[in-house]
Parts: C-alpha cells; structure tokens; sequence
C-alpha cells in the first residue's frame, strides 16, 4: 500500500507550490506530485467491532476511573459508583447541610399541597402522591448523582397514568385501579432500569425537544382544563380529556352546576398564587414567595372553610385522608392475569416520558453547576426508585421541573435536600394529615393551575419556529395532539413526527453545488457564496450526508440531475461542455454496498456520456471501502484527491499538455 | 446583514497571503480581513417549504417535460406518461421487433415450466402460474417503463404467498385459499400503485441491499430444499418451511417414502440443467441454452413417462390442468369478512417484496443500457397490473431476475417482448395444456432448484464483508432467518437490522480530531493521515454528521472527551494548556434547536474551563439557524471562521499581539 501512503519528502513543497499558483493552475504540470488520499492503517476486526461497541454503548467511558487501581480501591469505586451519596458524603459539611436544609424545608411546602393535587390527577387517593413523594426521594438521595432535581409525583405523568389507567380499570373500582397503578409503576421502573442498565439511554433522546416543548405544553393546557372541575365546582363532568369534551361540560353545566362559593375561594386564591409566582418571576431574590404560597393558601383556606362551614354550601372539600406512612403493596402488583400486559404496557409509556423529564432536568442543572452527569446510572437510580415505590404504596415518581427549579434557587447543595424533604413528608403523613380535611379541593385545583402554568413555554416556541420550521411541525403537531384528542395521542404524534424527520433525514440528504471562492483556492455552496464562480468544463458536487442504502440510490440520482441541469445551462450560454464531475466526498463519513454500487452506477452513466468521475477527501472508512470494493482502481486511484482544488486543478491540467 | 457579507474588493488579497503564509502564520496580523462566513440570502417561508416538499418527493421533477408546452402536446405526453407504449411505439421498427420476437420466444420458453412450478410453491394449482404470465405482462407492455424487465410469477413471491397464505387458510380447501389469493394479489397492487401514486417509493430503499441479498439467498436454500418432496417423490411431507423441519421430514421418508423411479428423472434432468446452465455462464454466446433447456427438459420426460406409464410405478405427475384462458375472478375476492384484513396484511408484504425486486431489476438494466426509469411510475404499472391481474385469476406477479437477464441477452428491445411472451403463454393455455399431463412434479422441481440457484449470489456476500461488517450482520441475519424460521421471520430481521443501522447512524455520528498537514493549510483526520500535527495550545474537532434532537447531546459530549483526553495528554507532556477548541463544521449540514442546546451547553461548559468555541465553516442552513438562534452573538461573530486554517491563525494572533 506504499502507493497509497502519504509522501513527506521533498514533493509537499509542490504542493504549497500548487495552492499560491491555483488561481492560474495551468501552469502547475506536474499532478503526480499532488497530496494523496491517506489510507488508515488496516484495523484487526476484533478491535474494530469493539470500538463500535464501545463507542455506540459506552460513549462516557463509564469505567475509567476504575482502570490501574489497585482491587480494594475498585470495591470501594464500585460502592460509590451505585451509591454515589458515599462519594459526596465524605465531603459533606455544614455548610451544605444548611444550603440542604432550607432548600428542602422549601421544596416539601410546595410538593405537599401538589402531591395531593396530582394524586388526584392520577384518580388515586390523596394520600398516595405524599407516599410518593417520601420513599422514592430517599432512594433517589442515595443512588442519584444529580445535585438538584427534586423527587416527586409529578403533572404530566399523573395526568398521563390517570388517562392510560383509566382506559383499563374504572377509577371507581377504587382496589382493581390501584393495584393497576403499582404495576405500572413497577413496570416504569424496570423500564427504566434495564434502559440505564443495557446502557440504550440513548433512546430516549428519541423524543426532540421540540417535541416534548409541544407535548409539555398541550399537557398544561389539558391538565388546567381539568382543574375547572375543582376551580368552578362542577360535580358531573367528562371522563375525556380533550379540549371540546371539557368545554362542552364546563358551558353545559354553566346554570346549576357552578357554585359560586366554590368559584369564589378558588380564583381569589389563584389570583393570590399567580401573582406570587409573578414576585418570584420579577425578583429571583422572592423565590420562595411562590414557592411557600401554595401552603399558605392551603392552611388559610382551609382554616377559612373549617369556620364557615362552607363544605355544606356546596364546597367540595378533601373530606378523608390516610393517617400513617406507606403500608406495603407488593402483593397488590399483578404478576399475572390479564392486567399484566396492560400494566406492562403502561408502565413502558408512563416510564419512558418520566425518564425524559427527569434526564432533562438533570442534565439542566448539572450544565448549569457544570458537574458531569452519568444518564444511564441516572436512569438505574430512578428505576430502582420506582421498582421500590411500587412496592411501598407509591406511584410513578420522577423529577419535578418547578420544584426542582425551586430547590436549585433555595441553594440546594447536594441530594441531601431530598431526605429532608423526604422527612418533612413523613411527619406530615404521620401527623398533620387529618387537618388536611376540609382543604377545599379548588385551592388544589389552583395550586396545580398555577404549577403547570410554567409548563407553557410560548418563548422556547417562538424560538423553535425562528430556528426549525420543521421542529415547529413537530411541537404544533404534539401540542394540538395532547389538547384536541388525549395524551397519548399527542405522544404518538410526538414521537412520530420525530421519526420521520430521522427517516427523512437519512432518505434525502443534502447536496450542493461548489464554486470557487475568488482568490482562494477553497470550494463552497455557490448557494451560501453568490461570488463563488464554477470552473468551466467541470462541475463539483459536494455529498452531505453518509451515503447509506436509504439514500444512495437518491444521492446518485440527485448528482445526476446536477449534471443534467448543468449540462442545460452550459449548452445554453455557449461554455465548454462538462468533462469532469468531481465530487467531494469531506462530509460523506461513511458508505455501505448499496453506496458503493450507486458510485459504480454513477461512474457507468457518466462513461456514457465521457464525463469523468474524481472524487475529493474521502475519509478514512470511505477510502478503506474504495479500496476494499475495488471501485478506487475501477475509476483510478489518480482520480481520488486530497482536495477540490486538487482535483481541478489535475482537470485543467490536459489542455496545457495538449497544447505542448 | 452586510457585515456578514462576502468582501469582494482588495482585502481577498491579504487573504491569499494568509493562505501562503500559514505554515508561519504568527505573522498576520490583521484577523479581521479574514474571509467571512457567507449568510445565505432569506428565503420566503413557503418557497421553503415548497422546495422541501419537492426534493423530498418529488426529486426527479416528473412535471419537467410538460413545462412551457401547448396544451395539446400537454394532453399527449400525459398519455405517454401513464403509457409508454405510446412513445417508444412511434419509433417502433422491423429490427427492434426481430429482437423481441426472439428475446419473446426465449422467455416464453422458460416461463411455462417455471410457471407450474412456482404455482406449485404458492399451493395453486399448474394454470395460475400461467394466467399470470398472460394477463400482468401485457398491461405491464402498455405501461411500464422498463424495456428489459420480464414479467410473470416468481419464485420468492410464491414461497412467501404460499407460506402467509397457508397459515391463514389449509390449502386444501382449495377454493377459500384461492379467494385469499386473489385478495391479496389485490392489494398487493394496491399497495403498489399507492405507493408509487403518492410517491413514497423511497420507502423500498429501506430494505438495504445486504439484507435482500441475505433475504434471496436463504429463500433461495427453503425454495430448494421444498422441491426435495418432488425430486426424492416424498408423498408426506412437513408443511414448515425451516431447513430442521424440511431435513426431519426428508430423513424419516428415506427407507419408505422415496421412490428411485423419481429420483432418476429428477436427479439426471436436475444435472442436465445445471450442466445447461454452466455452459450459458461460461460462454455469453450460448446464453440460450439454459433458456431453453427446462422446455426440453419438460417435453422429453412428459414423452418418456407417457411411453412408460412410470406413473403407475409411483411417479408423480402433474395429472389435470385446466384448458382456457383466465376465468374473471373480479368476484372472488373479499371485499368484506374476516379474510379482507388478512388479505390486506399479507397482499402489503408480498407486494412491497415483489416491488423491492421489480425495481431492482428495472434499475440494474436501466443503468446497463443508460436510461431513465422512473421508480415511482414503475410502482404505478406493476400495482395496476396485479389489480387487473387479481380480476383475471393470477396472483402476485412482478419482475423476475432469472427470465429479464434472459431476456436481456437475448436482445429484447422494448417491453414487446413481454407481449410476445404473453401470446405464446396464450397459445399455450388455448392448445396445449392438456399435454403437460404426464409431466413428472420432479421436472418441475428440478426446473425450480435450477433456477432458485441463480440466486445464492455468494460473491455479493464476500463483498458485502468485505466492505461493511454491519452489512454482513444484516445479510447473515436476513439469511438465517429465512433458512432456521421462516420467510417472514427472515424479513423481520432484515428490516429489524436495516433500522438499527439508521438509528446507530443518526445516534451516534463519527467526529475526529484534526491536525495540519505538513506545509499545507489543509486540517485532516489525525488517525487517516498520521503525519498530520496537532497545533499547541490548539483542539480541533469534526463532526461528521447533522446536528439533530437524535445526537445533539451526544456529540456534546464526545466533543469535551476529546477536550478531556487532550488536556490529559497534555498535561503529561508538558504542553501549553488548550487554550481553543475549533470545531469544524463543514460535514454539519443541519442543526435543529436541540443542535442549538448542545452548542449552547457545550459553549457554558467551556467557559467554566477556560477553553474558547470557534466555530469553522459552518453551511447554509447552519449559520443562517446560528444567527436566528442568536448563538452566533452569543459566542461572537468573529469567532465563526470560513476555513480551519483562518481559525487556527486567529487563535496564533493572540500572543503575537500581546508581545506588541
């Protein structure tokens, strides 16, 4: 292969000769001296298939810090590893604990009037989302590695597992449902635990941000629409969650249905908390206004109904609530029967959408603090979270984006804000949870109103539109999707509008035409540089994508009609015919057979019509295949360049030697 | 915008100095006369969306030739349009039809014993194999567009007809199963017509070339060893398709099921064909030879059998097929009942294999013969012939790899010779069906095995490995799937494999670290070119691929391990720190706004260590969303460079200007 090698002898000043002289390249004669194409060294096939692994599963490297240790101080990393709170533990002071303490003294005021909000979300009892949110962020304190995100039940994924659940079971078959509910939940969890495990995190990047923005903000839209049931103390309202359903039962009822006391208490206290969060929003130095407002609003209101007996106006209160922690529920999950599958099904979904809330809070913070965050130990730890939470009366819990936002203001230092928060819940479960009866339910319902508010984010929405027409699509199609059918309706449209932007992507790649840059002797998209101009009789056309099955009998095609449409304007502006395609292949990364028969088809249509095939920088794996293929000796190797320039430059070359 | 401009007046000459100095470019002093990324001028919305919508569907421009014409000649060249026939009937002459007649003949004698046998493998009766080679190759005449391509039932499609079908329906109950039949041939056009109609055509590009390579040639093994129950005269035999199966059955017949009167004629006319057949390979002048051996082989042992009465001695023979052309069967098929899903199921999978094939062929003899085949119409013809087709008592028919390279060497022409084919197949069904009574099922199944081998294409698959490992996975898979499962199980895997290569692709997308050519301006992949030099102080990267939701955050972060990996190394070897990461953008040809987060998350992670972004070529589309996302502020507009070599110089200014 010494042919193929790279010469760094004497002939490399030829070369600097050819790049000052290219805007007047006929005068270079000498093209054997040009730059050659290097091959990679051959890869042992093992070692080849290894990196690929490697580097499709275990892009992070996650065992680098376990290499040259001596085995004890391996035991030691490996505890530390699924257990990261012995790593930061050792650290821990009091300082941080005081940053801790306030943070998640902060974070269970807001999480306790909302975690009874979204268990209703969910169709469970109160009691089960301050279940939830008190075993799974224990667990999560001491297998998480992200500082910041806060533990909980959280909107989205209620409403998500109340809509999905209640397709199966009726939510007044109170026991069935429930059981229902723990499977799922164990099932999210091995969902997302064997994800982290099998190391194919990476699927959940499956879901565009534009499409979650779209999906995010359809579920707030939904999820308040829900609360007018609460907010105007509507009794018969509709199972369905779509926009004209809940309209339609909302104006339907609009005579005898609202109680105008109900609708009192619950705007004047929305209004309270909306303009709480305005504080907050206008000065970050009030963060904890909205964040301590829902409980005020709660103990008020409820001290308020308590003296005026407003229940028996029509009111509708929280009337009973569990005292006590979690009592076990492992024997409630179905391992088999019918609703087994159902449970599979479900937990799958509700698990993937909680995981990416919660990947995506962490990876926000740890960008913000600039800490590295391990997404496939991350998703361990919330698997195993939930698997737990089953187990233990809880339903799905993930991380919260306003508490966790909340908790990072409060200056939360390390998960340790989780415990105590986590603490605050079991003395609440214990103790305080009777006086929580006649809580009206509209301050639960403008609680969760003022909550999922945040989730509406017109700005990241405005932003998509400048940046991506097509990731636009995308989050109109998610968020129309969630309000005007159902949740899943709006995922399936998520996820499929994201699929077809990858097929479409690896089906139509991009190709251009180059010209040269005036005075250089660089090639770019006469597009982008109208100054660009084409060398006569050659016509360069730059590939933009790995050439693959999925495109490569388009990308042949599309450098055909480059030609034909080039051959029509030459011809009728009277230049020189095309002798010579070049085709730079910088960007093509990588080509299979169905690629390499599509060069072979493209060099055999251009034979017909004399038209000369070069091709430009192919990288490493792409000359290695040339060359495996044969097809590097089929066009010539002397028509492979190191660059465009080059390559044209070699073109221009054969009227200068005819001339002499 | 004008900053962004091109500079066009004197400042392009220091600009070439640069280039010539770069090797010592410590002495440019004036970074700002640097050539400046182009801004693309702004598109109107729609005008972008349409031209999207164009490329990505409308690629080859179909409504190009009707552009600036009369009205008439519009109406014309519609007609030809939808039927070729039309255009190249007007060119029509003495010697082209003496070239169909021949190539007509010859694939006619071909495709009659095929035809009964490959009825066989769909468990229809003889005369269905013949129908269809009546009635689709003469609507496929008027309308298709390929002249090489030669229509009737194939083996493939019969196998996978007859496997899907039967497990729908026990083919014994002969006239339901034919009903299915029919159902599905019908909506297996449908689905083709539909396809090409709305011109998703692409979508057959999913199915890569090494899985269908896998895919024929395990089909290829199942079809043979099927045709043993005929060659070794089995009466009872497994109704599996599974090569374990298939050698069970065949074993446990061998001391009381095998008949040696059978064996003889099979084995010694399988010889003869085989022998047939390499003597066409060896010597291309003789290609008629195999052509017309499996009618020879046909008459000769339908004669020795009638002669001998070896049916009595436990030959089996074809016994009874029906005189006449195609009865209608327009009424046969289930438009309604249980079996119209069924038939809809399987007619999408046996029409979309039959298309994959067709518009292989088409495409291979066009790009032999340099013209242009339309895939889309392409679809349109064949989905109309299996319309009319399952009206008239075929089943799925298509292009048959075997019969059109035949027919290709023979000389056809234009799509005649499929017309020719077709009168002989007519005449054939008029007058001499009634002779093929004594021919020995073992004929047939040494006219399959013989023709099925043609498709074990073992040097494509030692190319195949030799170009791409994953290919190989994909075909080996494909293969082995037909061969231990089933052809559908076979085609799973293959469209299984064929995704996770485009998921892997748009996952996980190469990037590398450059360094300078020596004495050029040129940056390279360090491991293609190892003589390439990194500059101090300086971290190069590429990435090689769009930017999207699917990779951004990926990309990010093998971005800052290699940052992480350089710094290591450096630090080892007492370097100056990385003070400048660059990444060049030129293989990026897209990013969306999760793109846009990672750039940005990639930028803050930066800051927090001291390194600059500088960002080099980025393209079109890239830049004009760098500047609607406002990032390019972010980091600074002149930190975007036009070349890496720009980049790399501005990054040497610093110190320079720090000792002025």
């Amino acid at each position: 292969m010494a042919s193929k090698g790279h010469p760094d002898n004497g002939d490399v000043e030829t070369k600097e000769m050819d790049i000052r002289s290219l805007s007047s390249s006929r005068r270079v004669h000498n093209s054997g001296s040009l730059h050659k194409v290097g091959v990679p060294p051959k890869q042992n096939l093992f070692r080849e298939f290894t990196a690929t692994v490697k580097e499709t599963l275990f892009a992070d490297d996650p065992l680098r810090p376990f290499k040259d240790q001596p085995r004890s101080r391996k035991i030691i990393l490996g505890i530390q590893t699924i257990f990261p709170i012995f790593e930061w533990g050792r650290d821990y002071n009091w300082k941080k604990f005081r940053g801790d303490l306030i943070a998640g003294l902060t974070i269970a005021s807001l999480c306790i009037p909302q975690d009874i909000g979204y268990a209703n979300l969910a169709n469970l009892d109160p009691q089960y989302g301050l279940y939830s949110s008190f075993v799974p962020p224990l667990i999560y304190a001491f297998m998480g590695s992200s500082r910041d995100i806060a533990i909980g039940p959280v909107a989205v994924v209620s409403l998500l597992l109340g809509t999905m659940l209640s397709n199966e079971i009726d939510p007044k078959n109170k026991v069935e449902y429930r059981r229902l509910a723990f499977t799922a939940t164990f099932f999210a969890g091995i969902t997302q635990a064997t994800l982290g495990f099998l190391r194919l995190g990476f699927l959940i990047d499956f879901l565009s941000h534009a499409a979650i923005v779209g999906f995010m903000g359809g579920a707030a839209i939904t999820i308040a629409l829900q609360q007018l049931k609460g907010l105007l103390g509507i009794k018969k309202f509709t199972k369905k969650t779509d926009i004209v359903s809940v309209m339609h039962s909302v104006w339907g009822s609009v005579h005898h249905g609202w109680n105008w006391q109900t609708i009192l208490i619950g705007v004047s206290f929305l209004t309270f908390l909306l303009f709480a969060k305005y504080i907050g929003k206008k000065n970050k130095k009030f963060f904890w206004v909205p964040a301590i407002a829902p409980l005020i609003s709660v103990v008020v209101s409820t001290f308020f109904v308590y003296i005026t007996h407003a229940e028996k106006k029509g009111v509708a209160i929280v009337k009973h609530i569990d005292e006590g922690i979690n009592p076990p529920s492992v024997r409630q999950i179905f391992f088999h029967g019918e609703y087994l599958l159902k449970g599979v099904r479900i937990g799958i979904v509700a698990g993937m959408i909680a995981l990416t809330e919660a990947v995506a809070i962490g990876r926000t913070f740890a960008a913000m603090k600039d800490y590295q965050l391990d997404g496939n130990k991350e998703m361990v730890a919330l698997g195993t979270m939930n698997v737990v939470g089953s187990m233990t009366s809880c339903y799905v819990a993930t991380g919260s984006f306003s508490r966790s936002a909340v908790n990072y203001m409060a200056g939360c230092q390390t998960a340790a804000s989780n415990i105590v928060m986590s603490c605050v819940v079991f003395l609440t479960l214990k103790f305080i949870t009777p006086l929580f009866k006649y809580t009206p339910n509209a301050i639960l319902a403008a609680i969760i109103i003022s909550a999922v508010v945040g989730l509406l984010d017109f700005q990241a929405a405005i932003l998509i539109w400048k940046i991506d027409k097509f990731d636009f699509v995308a989050c109109l199609g998610a968020f129309l999707g969630v309000v005007f059918a159902s949740v899943e309706i709006g995922l399936l449209i998520a996820v499929s509008i994201s699929f077809a932007k990858i097929l479409l992507q690896v089906t139509r790649p991009r190709t251009a035409v180059l010209g040269k840059l005036p005075r250089t002797t660089l090639y770019r998209n006469i597009q982008q540089y109208p100054e660009a101009t084409k060398v006569p009789g050659v016509l360069v056309v730059r590939v933009d994508s790995a050439i693959y099955f999925s495109n490569s009998n388009y990308v042949k095609e599309r450098i055909l009609r480059w030609l034909m449409d080039e051959e029509e304007r030459v011809k009728a502006a009277c230049e020189p015919a095309i002798q010579f395609l070049i085709v730079e292949m910088s960007p093509v990364t990588d080509i299979d057979t169905s690629g390499i028969h599509a060069l072979e088809e493209l060099h055999r249509s251009l034979q017909k019509k004399n038209v000369q095939l070069i091709l430009a920088n192919p990288g490493p794996v792409v000359i290695d295949k040339l060359h495996a293929s044969d097809f590097a000796n089929l066009i010539g190797e002397d028509k492979i360049f190191l660059t465009v320039a080059d390559a044209v430059s070699s073109c221009c070359l054969k009227p200068v030697e005819e001339e002499v």
